[in-house]
């Protein structure tokens, strides 16, 4: 039996008991971290609370040949992901291969940024519309390549009065601050002639789980230069308010009273 | 100080460690389930997992004059509730009140429905658009009405190839089944002159997160008859399916080949 086992949102306490449980009683413990981050602990600490010695994964070793998995044929094999697990592709086509070797999954579901953020903001679950990944620019023939994509999902969510809710960019050890991605945004809003962009509502969150997470709304550009701390970053671009929402956003988040009046339904 | 404690998806050993250290050390302990239901568990067996008495909330002592909420100011008050906490505007608005009368919060996330869903369909979350609950008829003088919000809202993330996320409507001790959604959403297609929506994509899931969980792809003809057992229930209506998203669907929730391939990308 191969089990995912999702880790939830922070550290090495956001894993649930029945989770626990099963790491605890598995036959090998592995855990792979690239496809997502448990930034507020580390392996030293996840094998302490868990009481078990844990393999890390490569990326080859999920995506590649995945000798291991012939483990999970005669015994219960756990596998621990950041988040909630299959939120990423690689996850999925690893339980589908697992399926057709003729292996059982089963899937512990854990806490994670997409269902924690309408928490965190007060914005409601219901009213987020498509989510989208800010990318780092890259370089194609020495023209640097800023991604139009999350600028227009924002778009279409905002013309349906939705909230978008941005992943910002991992790249080995380099995570995309949330100034970086508010910089990002509104230098393709200028492109597109949409000057206005940069005094659109948004919402930083830096840390969600932890104790000392950071939420502050303001404007893109003051969020361009407002100073959130180490990653995880994460960002939200509000679509237009329900009055609880903007009182949420003025007490949990800072936002300042003008800005919020043109924004209620 | 008032810790909103999620419980997670489906019974009592779904919470977090963390969330389970906060209601062990706490000095009072409350629960709510009016918002969300813990199918799996009853009051009896949290309260022995978490080796505290838990004092059940009315609604009208969430939403109406909340005395217990006095507790906080000087105690550690935990409140329990199903899922992930603050996904109900009650639990916001419960929170901005304390907040309000000098009470620190603090959220503690649990796994939910929301997030559950793509693991358990293979179906990608950055591919769902808005979600929409489906409700029980109402009578309206003699009249029955059924709201055709889900059936619209389905319509417009179809438009965009997106996959919409149904909730099953619950009402005191009566929970909406996937067989009874199936034909709600057929009722009002046929009213618009959409007769064809009947041969639509659509994967039902009952009991997500426990180990008798149950899904299956099919029609929403097929859906409107198959048996899938006791509440809760979801259901989902693909757009269009990214290969990895047919052969996930076919091979976790028994897709017909042939239904599958016209919906490829």
């Amino acid at each position: 039996m191969l089990f995912f086992v999702g880790l939830g949102l922070y550290d090495e306490r956001d894993i649930s008991v029945k989770g626990l449980e099963i790491v605890r009683s598995a036959d090998v413990v592995y855990a792979e971290f690239y496809t997502s981050r448990l930034m507020g602990t580390s392996i030293e600490r996840l094998e302490q609370l868990y009481g078990r010695e844990i393999r890390m994964l490569s990326r080859s070793e999920i995506e590649g040949e995945a000798e291991w998995l012939e483990h999970a044929r005669e015994r219960n094999v756990a596998l621990l992901v950041g988040g909630d697990p299959m939120i990423s592709t690689t996850h999925l086509d690893l339980r589908l291969r697992a399926i057709e070797m003729g292996i059982d999954t089963r899937v512990i579901h854990g806490s994670n940024i997409a269902s924690a953020v309408p928490g965190i903001t007060g914005l409601q679950n219901y009213r987020f519309g498509r989510s989208a990944t800010v990318p780092f620019p890259h370089i194609v023939r020495g023209k640097r390549i800023v991604s139009s994509t999350p600028y227009n999902a924002v778009k279409d969510n905002l013309r349906r009065d939705l909230h978008t809710l941005l992943y910002l960019d991992i790249q080995d050890e380099r995570f995309m601050c949330i100034n970086e991605a508010a910089a990002l945004l509104i230098e393709v809003a200028n492109v597109s002639g949409d000057g206005n962009f940069a005094s659109n509502l948004a919402v930083g969150i830096a840390r969600a789980g932890s104790e000392d997470m950071c939420i502050r709304a303001g404007t893109l550009s003051e969020l361009k230069t407002y100073s959130f701390g180490p990653p995880l970053h994460v960002m939200v671009i509000p679509g237009r308010l329900h009055f609880m929402e903007a009182k949420a956003l003025r007490m949990l988040a800072g936002a300042p009273e003008e800005l919020l009046s043109g924004y209620e339904l």
